[in-house]
C-alpha cells in the first residue's frame, strides 16, 4: 500500500516537513510506503518544501533586510528546473519587526528582495518564483525596483530613497538605469492573497496595522499608497494581488511583468503531484487551522480535490477545526482529524503539536487497519 | 458484521444506555448490526442497566431515606431470573445530603435499604443484588440490619436507633426479632471496593470526608465504628469489602452471609456476555476516565480481555485518558479514543459529553471503513 503524506505548515507548531516526516515514522512499514510532498504556499516554509520535493539546494546571498541592516538570507535553487524560490520575508519579513518607531513601516524597505533577485539571476535563473508571505514593508515595492535600477523622483527632481515613508512624494520614475541582469527571467509570485492595492481590503488597510501602521496614520498613508501606484501603473489598471506583501504584487507585475501563481499550481507542478496521487492508495494532508470558509484556495483542500478525481480516500490532520464534517467531506477531504485529543489549552495544543501528532496518528492508524482482517 | 457496544456510564456526562444508544445511532445500517450491553457495577444507573439488558422491569416502593424523610424509590426486577436489584444509594445516598449539620453522619441511617429489600422479598425475589455505591451513610449497616428486625441495645440494655451516631454505644445486638421474610434469598453485593470496615482506607478515613465528617471527628468516628464492627463480628475477622458503602459490607456479609460480586461478574451472568461476545466482530466499549493505574477491576477492561479471548478487535471511547496506548493494548484494548477533540474545558467537555461522542464515533466509523475498498 503507498500512502501520500502532504501535510501544511502548522503555524508555529510544525513546519510541512516535519509533519510529513511524522506520517512516515508512524506509518511507514514492511507493506506500506509513504510518500511525501513538502507544502509552501508562498510564505514560511516555501523554500524549504520546494528544495525538500526537488531534492534542490539552497544558496546563500550577503543582503539586507528591510530595515537596511546587513544580513545574509537564503533562497532555494532547483538546478534540474533552473528555478529560485525566494521567500520575500527572508528580507522583508515581519520578523525584524520590533514595533518601534524604529521600524515603523515608513522607514522600512524591500530593497532586500531585489538583492535576492540578483543573486538568483546571477546563480543562472531561468525562472524565479517569490513567496510573498509573511513580509513587514508597505513600500509598494519601491524597495524591489530601486534594486534592480529604477530611479523614483520627487517633484523637485531628486532622487527618493525607496522607503515606505516616500510613497506619497513619488512624481515620476526612471527605468533608464534598469538592470539588465534579469534578462528575460520569468519572475511568478506565490500568493494566495487577492487584495488590491488600495482600499479596504488593501495592501494599507488590511495589513498596516499588524506591520506597525497606527490607526491615525492609516488614512494619509492609504492616500500616499493611492498617488504611489497611480504614479506605477501610468493609467493601466490596478489588478487583484496587487495588495499582497505592501504591494510587491503591484511592483512585480506592473514593472517585472510577474504572473502571480496559486501555491497549490507551483506545488503541482514541482513535486509531480498528479503522477505521485496516481500512484497512491491513500492521500493525507492537514494544516493548523480549517473551517468552512477557509476551504476555497487552501494547498489541503487543492490536494484533496485531485485526489478525488482518482477516487482516492483523502485522511486530514488539523491542528483545529471549526464546521461540520460534511462540509468538509463535499471538499475532498474524508475525515478531518484534530490534533487536540485532551482537555488543553490552545498554548499547549501549539507547543505540544508534534507528539500530538504523534499519537493521532498513531490512534488513526490503529483504526484504518484495525478491520483489514475482518474485512479482507 | 456485527458490533456489540457496552459502554460504562460517564459520570455527569452520559449514562450507558445514553452511550451505547449513540454508538447504535452512529454505525447501525444495512450492513452492521449493533448489540447493546448496558454496564452498571454497583453505582448510580446499576438498576436502569440491569433492567434493559434483562427486559426487567421498576417496582417502586414507599420507604426512607438515610434523613428518615418518606421517599419513593425503584428497585429493578427481573421476573425470568427472579432477581431484584436494588441501588443503595437510591434511599441511603449522598444525593439526600446538604452538608449540614443536619444530615451530618451521625444522623443518618441506612434503614431505608432494608426496606427495599422486604420488598424485594414480597416481589418473590430468589436473589437480591445490591449495588453499594454512592452512599451518603456510615452506619456500619445498623439501619439496614435494623429495618430487618435485628436490636441494638447499649449498656445499659436500652434500644438504639440505628444512625451513625450510635455506633460506640452498641453494646451488644439481638437477632430474636429478625426478620423471616428473607428466608434463604441469596444477597449478593455488587462492588469493586476492597475497603476494609476501619483504617486508613477503611469506611471512615476513606469515604467519611466526602461524606461530611470533619476532620475533627474522624478519630472518635473510626473509634466508635472499630468498637461497633468488634460487637457484630464477635471474634470472626472482618474481611475485604467490610468497609464498603459506609459499612454495608460489613452489616450485610457478617450478619445475612451476602456474598460480594464485581460488577464484571454480574454483567457477564445477566448479559450474557460472553455469547454475545461469541457473535460479534468487534466490540466497543467505553468509560469516563481511564488510566494506567485504573485498569483493573474495570468493566470495559473485563470485557476487552474476555473479547480478546475470542481475537475480536476492541475500541473505547474516554471521556480522558492518562497513559500510554500500549498499557492499554496489553490490557487489551486496541484502541482508546477521547471524546475531546477540539481545546474546551473539562465543564465543556462534560456537558457537550454526547455531541462529543457522536462526533468522535462518526469520525472513528469513517477511518475504520476507509480503506474497506482498497484492501477488500
Amino acid at each position: 500500500m503507498r500512502i501520500l503524506t502532504a501535510i501544511d505548515s502548522m503555524k508555529g507548531s510544525l513546519t510541512s516537513i516535519e509533519a510529513n516526516q511524522m506520517i512516515e515514522d508512524v506509518f511507514s512499514s514492511s507493506t506500506i510506503q509513504v510518500e511525501k510532498i513538502a507544502i509552501g504556499d508562498g510564505g514560511e516554509g516555501t523554500v524549504e518544501a520546494f528544495v525538500e520535493n526537488c531534492q534542490g539546494s539552497f544558496v546563500t546571498v550577503a543582503c539586507h533586510n528591510l530595515l537596511g541592516e546587513a544580513i545574509q538570507a537564503d533562497f532555494g535553487w532547483l538546478a534540474d528546473e533552473k528555478t529560485a524560490i525566494i521567500e520575500s520575508a527572508s528580507t522583508c519579513g515581519i520578523q525584524f519587526l520590533d514595533f518601534t518607531s524604529a521600524t515603523h513601516p515608513k522607514r522600512t524597505s524591500s530593497a532586500g528582495l531585489g538583492e535576492m533577485m540578483l543573486a538568483a539571476a546571477q546563480q543562472g535563473a531561468k525562472r524565479i518564483i517569490i513567496g510573498l508571505g509573511g513580509t513587514g514593508t508597505i513600500d509598494g515595492g519601491m524597495g524591489v525596483l530601486s534594486s534592480l535600477g529604477v530611479e523614483f523622483f520627487d517633484s523637485n527632481g531628486e532622487l527618493l530613497q525607496a522607503i515606505g515613508g516616500n510613497l506619497g512624494k513619488v512624481a515620476t520614475f526612471s527605468l533608464a538605469n534598469f538592470t539588465d541582469k534579469l534578462g528575460d527571467i520569468e519572475i511568478v509570485l506565490a500568493s494566495d492573497v487577492k487584495s488590491p492595492i488600495v482600499g479596504e481590503t488593501g495592501a494599507v488597510k488590511m495589513f498596516g496595522e499588524q506591520k506597525g501602521l497606527l490607526p491615525v496614520e492609516m488614512d494619509d498613508y492609504e492616500k500616499n499608497m493611492k498617488h504611489y501606484s497611480e504614479v506605477l501603473l501610468q493609467g493601466k489598471s490596478s489588478e487583484e494581488g496587487d495588495g499582497a506583501a505592501g504591494g510587491l504584487g503591484l511592483a512585480l507585475r506592473a514593472v517585472l511583468k510577474a504572473r502571480m501563481a496559486s501555491g497549490f499550481e507551483l506545488l503541482a507542478e514541482y513535486a509531480q503531484l498528479t503522477k505521485k496521487i496516481e500512484k497512491a492508495d491513500l492521500v493525507i494532508t492537514g494544516e493548523g487551522r480549517i473551517d468552512a470558509q477557509s476551504l476555497q484556495g487552501k494547498v489541503p483542500v487543492g490536494i484533496s480535490q485531485l485526489a478525488k478525481k482518482h477516487q482516492l480516500p483523502v485522511i486530514a490532520f488539523v491542528g483545529s477545526m471549526q464546521g461540520e464534517a460534511v462540509t468538509f467531506k463535499e471538499a475532498g477531504l474524508d475525515i478531518v482529524i484534530p490534533l487536540v485529543d485532551e482537555i488543553m489549552t490552545l498554548e499547549q495544543a501549539m507547543a505540544d503539536a508534534k507528539t500530538n501528532l504523534q499519537r493521532v496518528a498513531e490512534r488513526s492508524k490503529d483504526l484504518l487497519f484495525l478491520l483489514a482482517e475482518t474485512l479482507g
